[in-house]
Parts: C-alpha cells; structure tokens; sequence
C-alpha cells in the first residue's frame, strides 16, 4: 500500500482518515455534533450519516452560537485551474444544504489570482474567464441570490487586500514556509497569497460590522490554509474560523488519492461532460470489486468496499435504502459489476442532466450573486 | 568618515555620488543629455544645472523617443508614515516643472500599504490617513489635474494587483531577497509588494493602451525598487521604466545621510511648519560652516560647502546669482553664519507661506486628482 501524503497541492495513497485526524489536529465528528445539528436542521444531510463529512474544527462552537442566536456564515472557494469536475461539487453541494437549514450568508471565493501564479501555462485573463464559467455551477445548485456571495479574487481586491493587509503583518516568511511548504523559489505572489485566503474568513464580520463566525466546508487537504486566519483570528479581533471536512471523492480509477485533473483528465468526471462521455469514463475507467468471471461472481459476490462504482454511488445517492440494497445485491453476487457501472451511469448522468440545465439558466442569474469592488 | 550606506530604508555616511552610480549601475547625466532636455524645454530647471539630478537610468532613450513624437509618463511616489518634509518635495517641485515643460502625464502613487507593513506601530486606517495629508502638498504644487493621477495603495488595488501579479510571477522570493534585504522574518505583504510598486511602472501602458515609458524622479536611495520592473518589463511587453536619480537633501544637522524622520522630528522640517517652528530648527540645528569667533570668520571667511544653511539654499533658491552672491560672500567672511541663517530661513518660510496658502485651497481640489477603483 502506498502511504498516503495529503496537502493541498497533493493526495496520493491510501488515506487514513482516523490517521490524518491526528495528523492535521482537527476534530471527529461526534454522533454528540450529530444530534446537535439534528435539532436544527430537523434532517440530517446524507453527506453527514454517512460519514462523508467526518472532521471538523469548532464546529460545535459554531453550533453552540446558532442555539444562541448567533448566526454564521459559510465560506468556500475554488481555484480556478479548469472546468468543475463532480469531486468539488461534493462541499458545495453540501452547502447548498447547510445554507438553506441554518438560513445562513454563503461566501464563495474564486481564486483565479492564486491559479495563475502556481499554474506555468495559464495567463490572468484564462483563470479570471474560468473563475466565472465555474461559478455558474455554484448558481446551478439552487443557492439564494440575497444571501450567497460570489467573487473572483481580481475582481474584488481592493476590498479583500484591505483584510488581507493586517494578517500578512503577522506572517513571516519562515511561517509561511512552513505551513505551505514554500521555498526560496515560490514566486512573491505565491508568499502574500495565504493571507488573502485568509481575509475572507474575516469578509463577513467586515461586511456586516458584526462578529460574523466563518465555517468552511471543504475537503481535509485544504485545512492547513486555515491555520494562519486561526491563528491571526484573535489578535485582529476576529472569531476563529471553523471547519468541517469532507473526505475526497476518490478517482474512478481505484481508492488511491482523490479524483483531480492533475491526474489527467481521462477519468475525471466535469459538470460539463455528455452522456456519452460520462458512460464512456465509467465503464472505462471505474475500478472494479468484481470477480474475474461472472460465475465466480455470482457464486462468492463481489466487493462493493473497492469497486468505485459503489463508493461513488455513497457519494450521489441520497437515498439510503436504494443504496443498502445494491450494496447487498453486489455483495451477494446478484448484481453484476456492468450492471452497478450502468446503475451510476444513471445517477451521474440524471444529476448533470438538471445541473446542465440549471447551469444554463445561471448564465443570466450569474450577475446577482457576484461581489465586485 | 563614516562609510556611506545607501538602501531604500537606510541612509548614512557621507555618501559620494560618483561611487554610488558605479555601485547602481546608473548612468551619469551629461552635458549632451542637458542639451536634448533644454531642446525641448527651452530652460533648464536649476535643479540640473546644479547637479541636484545627477544620474539616470535610459533618459537619453525617453528624450529620444520623445523628440519622435512619442511622450513619457512622470511616476513618482510616497510612503506615507508621516507629514511631508522639504526632503519629499525636492523631486516633486522637479516633477511639476517636468510635467509643464514636456506636457505629460504624471502618476503618484502613495504607498499605504508598505507602510503599514513596515511600520510596526501605525495602523492601516494611520497610513491611508497620512495618504491622502500627503496628497495635498502633490495638489499644492499646482500640478494639471488633467494630466495628475494620485493614488492610495489600498484604494486601488483592484487595478494594481492585476498589473502586480504577472510581475509577482516572475519574482522569487530569492530575488526579493537578494534586492530588497528580506529575511525569513520579513512579513508575507513585504515580499509581494515591491511587485506592486513596479505595477505603477506599467500603469500608465495599462491605462492608455499604448505603451508609454515612464521616467521616475526620485532620491537614487529609490532606484532598487525599480530594477525588478526593469527586468521584467521586456517579458511583460512593456517598455523599461526610466529613472532620474536626485541627491538627497541633507540633514540639517550636517552632510552625513540624508533629512528623514526616522532620526527623531527635531530638526526635520515639515511643510505644515509654522514660520517660528522653522526658524527654531534652522538656528538650533543647522550645521555651521562658520569660524569659532566673529573675528576669525570676518578674517578667514566661512566654508559653504559644509555649512548646511547654504546647502539647503543650493535646492530652494532659484536665482544662481543670489546664490552666487550668498557664496562668495560667505566665504569672504562678509556674511556671518547668523545672517546666512536667517537667508535659509527667510526662503523656506516664504515658500512655506504660499505652499501652505496652495494646500488649503488643495483640499477642495484634491477629489480631481484621485484615482479609485
């Protein structure tokens, strides 16, 4: 087994969640947090029964000041290096969720400065175009205009270099070095480039003149950008900013490291993709935990625990009975591996289906939700 | 003799400005580059005649191309992390004398941002303050606000990081090392910044669409901060930036360093000075060239050359021939150490009078000028 390396910039091997826990220092998501959110939100999201959202920092702080009235905002982002594949709608569809059972503001940064300082090949007008192309699929997900924030960090930087100013203060090099693993060779853009990541935990409480507390949903690997606004938080008079972590949606192609275009992009699944396309990437490409021949199968079942058509399926099917039953029916055989490959297929393409054509409806919406200087 | 050290933040020793063009690498004004300014400007300011400007970088290209019909932009700026001194005012009454004698446009920028960074001790709303305090002695100067664009850092920045950014690529923290002296223990904003400093340089090319060189009157201490906009302007497709390097006004206490506020306010001179305040600095601090006792100086003559009071006369006093007068007489022990004094005093308070008359009507003004995202 490969052991696993997660930063921002990488996942390869096989992760061990309970391991990076301890690792990154966060916290597990208690059935205590669980029942805590339940009192809310009346349902739980199927993304939290089922462990997908299975770490978090502050959480139960956060949930300790709604009870009190307090509201917080959620903040998440996407650096703009391509198109939208399925493994960054997986936080934003739980957003979506989260914003609509706490009635909260949702900040949603589009990094498009930070893309073209890391990425050699793409110039400033590639990633600001991308920026706004990836933000129609943020729209497409049915979020409130009054209360969700859209903005591509060159298009809003007088407001966010003014927030970002006070933390890069109290950043050195060497911390920056450290947590980011820059070296002397990281271009000077790459250096201040935390801090402004890190402004917008601070946007809300300096938009609203209020102590507005930042929960951040997004996958574990991003965690240690966080570490600087938590840590620069008090001395600026800020709340802590709090997370909740999901664990990657892992590529087609086995359960190593998680699905992204660095791998290239013949497994990747876009929200862009045909049919034909996704048919295509899935029956080529998702490993499987059947047998070698179908009457073995049918007689000892296959492994629903390693074929990644069912561990994308946890992923996409809300529906917790649908769900059990193709776990035992793979499990016993009785369902073959073509089958479940056609099974996610379906649920793939049926979601992209609505969210093309929501996607297209958010051309025109796009505008309302956009912050600008 | 103290060893003269000159860097953007630190001047000291007395400095020879021969050695320092060999240590830039800067090129010495000539008597054929006089000639090429005074073709087209009929007169020279007296600030070349004297040598006050002393050292350039490609102004024999600027005036080339500008005698080919094609004008340059004047950029020059400010770090406000307090009032301006007559040190300040020195490459700006020569920016407004350019501005008028070639017809161009002239570019502040004014650098909030940098000073908040560098400063311990000052807040971000201290330095955007002292941003717009300093504008008024630009304003003053009666520069055309149709040709005048003055800038806060930290309300333009939506502009200058889209120009900062692909210059911030191009820099690794190495080089900023290398050129500006941060340390592992320099904060994260001050390894980004001088890319925004060089921003300007591109701004007016940016703003016109057409590529516009601009020249940058400023103390050679400056002249670092544009060598990264220099090199990374061919790559960018911009023309190279030029520079016209003055001396530094010297410290009243004597020839060593330059006038600045960091070696404590008292003999500093403000342009917000009333005539009594200024009159004190010049008769308690100005260094003499005078002889111990009346009758030895009316006998052997003082030394102008390192009496401070006619140093100082050398940059204000516009007429060469009561400054001649002032000289001679001097060094013939007919003018008296006191009365040179009160000459000194005489011609800054005078300027002072009509440049603080200019800066109250420049508050009305000032909006004209501005630049704002």
């Amino acid at each position: 087994m490969e052991e696993a390396k997660v930063t921002p910039w990488e996942v390869t091997g096989e992760v061990d969640y309970d391991t990076l826990i301890k690792e990154f220092g966060t916290s597990k998501i208690t059935p205590s947090i669980l029942e805590s959110i339940k009192k809310h939100s009346k349902k739980l999201h199927y993304m939290l029964e089922r462990g997908i959202f299975f770490s978090h920092r502050d959480l139960d702080i956060v949930l300790k000041e709604y009870s009190e009235g307090k509201k917080f905002a959620i903040y998440t982002g996407r650096g703009p290096s391509g198109d939208t594949h399925l493994g960054h709608m997986i936080p934003w569809i739980f957003c979506k969720w989260l914003q609509d059972a706490f009635n909260v503001d949702f900040y949603f940064m589009i990094t498009d400065d930070e893309k073209f300082l890391c990425k050699k090949d793409l110039t400033l007008e590639q990633t600001n175009k991308l920026a706004y192309e990836n933000a129609l699929d943020i729209v497409a997900l049915g979020f409130d205009p009054k209360k969700t924030f859209i903005f591509a960090d060159t298009d809003y930087m007088n407001q966010l270099y003014k927030i970002a100013l006070p933390i890069a203060k109290r950043v050195t090099a060497s911390q920056a070095k450290a947590v980011f693993g820059f070296t002397n060779n990281t271009n000077i853009g790459m250096y201040l480039w935390p801090a402004i990541q890190a402004a917008t935990c601070f946007l809300p409480s300096v938009l609203t003149g209020k102590k507005i507390r930042t929960l951040i949903p997004a996958a574990i690997d991003q965690d240690p950008y966080w570490r600087i606004a938590r840590d620069v938080a008090p001395k600026l008079g800020f709340p802590k900013t709090a997370a909740i972590h999901n664990i990657f949606l892992p590529s087609l192609k086995g359960p190593q490291g998680k699905m992204s275009t660095s791998e290239g992009n013949e497994a990747t699944i876009f929200t862009t993709d045909d049919e034909k396309t996704v048919k295509k990437k899935i029956n080529k490409y998702a490993f499987s935990g059947g047998r070698d021949t179908l009457e073995e199968h049918r007689k000892k079942g296959g492994n629903p625990d390693i074929d990644m058509s069912y561990q994308w399926l946890t992923f996409f099917e809300e529906d917790d009975k649908k769900l059990k039953k193709i776990y035992d029916d793979y499990k016993s055989g009785k369902l073959l591996s073509g089958e479940l490959k056609a099974i996610l297929i379906k649920k793939v393409n049926t979601f992209l289906k609505q969210h093309q054509k929501n996607r297209e409806k958010a051309k025109k919406l796009l505008p309302k939700f956009i912050l600008k200087d």
